[in-house]
């Protein structure tokens, strides 16, 4: 009897889960360390973007070229707010890796409509089309998430593992051109 | 004696809080989903707002009617990280109701703002102002919340439930012209 | 015997960690109430932005200062994303008091900044650069605590403590003209 009571008692100190808040931060990093890192990288092409203005600012006599390197910089930073706003809400809806995967692509496609629009006006219509794509695939990982949430708390079933899976597999997709 | 050990164990098993970490991402999902839906709304919109600069832009030949709609798209996205920011710390800090109620009217403002410039530019002026006041408001939240926290830690006196009570019947009055 | 398992049982009730969801809540308010605190007064910073400028463009009839002013409220706007999302992605990642204290000097810096546009066009200069410096201790701080983590989870040598400590005391060199 008292050798059966102690096991329950180890057993329980097993079983019951060993939450820390550290543990907590730990679990916190593992879910958005991918997110931060596209937003790092999203700051440094940011920065980048300022410096090529503000050289063309200085340097050059050229006032058209400066004008559409500019034009080109305040178009990339009105949807800035926009791309990181859906990028976090998906990140933590749903799942990080093909939130973070479709960040890299977007960020891809802003270099290639930035440096497209150095050359001549008519290529950066491709590059803004390609990023409401990723946008609109961002927000429908949003929204799945958070219809995921309600029929997890009202309905009691639980499709985020399979929906990840469909989710990582849809991210490919976007490769395409 | 056997028999109240045997109590004591169970009893301990249901009142030590089962907090694992899926748990948790439920918990935190339960907390900001409100948040998440008014950011997509916020998202949609700029998408809607972005549509129409566009379409005016390549298929009118009226330069004022396109310059008002720039002008109009422009002042709701420089005011737009000020508006997520203040959203989310409110939401967070405080309570995600309230906080998700006065974003939404914050959209609709925002709405007949935009619309609103499309007709005349004095009809503009009323928008800018009751922005104001819920950009305000979602402020006010963000700093009672700080104040409850630090009164919870340094003072131990936790007025929470009472203050999302008041802040719920308060953010009603955002309804009022 | 029977003694020693009650102790066992009492002892084993205080150390398993008592981590409810709301004791998780107020842990996690714990380590972003700065964060919320240095966002709300870059919300006011702003606000004064645009109420100068609003003020500017009704009163005055100076239209060169106008467009100074214009322009210097539009530089600022332009970067703030970018400090929001360093300043968070610090403060989660490494630790929240330097992130903090940095982005109150960056405000500071912004004012200097907006105030000097007012003067003469070339007072500007100094603040900008300013500012990247800022930004990129802010991003340094989100890259540490990167890899840091990485190390954590792939290493198992944690050395948060260490740079907590190091990242405080190199905050204050940002003070540095």
């Amino acid at each position: 009897m008292l050798s059966v009571m102690l096991q329950m008692i180890r057993q329980q100190s097993e079983t019951v889960p060993q939450c820390t808040l550290e543990n907590m931060f730990v679990a916190v990093m593992d879910n958005i360390f991918l997110l931060v890192l596209v937003t790092l990288l999203s700051v440094i092409q940011n920065v980048f973007f300022a410096l090529k203005v503000e050289k063309e600012c200085t340097h050059s006599k050229n006032s058209a070229a400066f004008e559409r390197l500019s034009c080109a910089n305040r178009n990339c930073m009105d949807t800035y707010p926009t791309f990181l706003a859906v990028l976090w809400c998906a990140g933590i809806c749903l799942s990080q890796a093909p939130a973070a995967f479709a960040g890299i692509i977007y960020l891809v496609v802003r270099q290639k409509y930035f440096v497209g629009y150095l050359g001549q006006t008519c290529q950066s219509t491709p590059g803004f089309l390609f990023g409401k794509r990723i946008l609109f695939f961002l927000s429908l990982m949003c929204v799945v998430g958070i219809i995921n949430h309600l029929m997890l708390t009202y309905g009691g079933s639980d499709y985020k593992e399979y929906i990840q899976t469909i989710t990582k597999a849809a991210s490919t997709l976007l490769l395409l051109p």
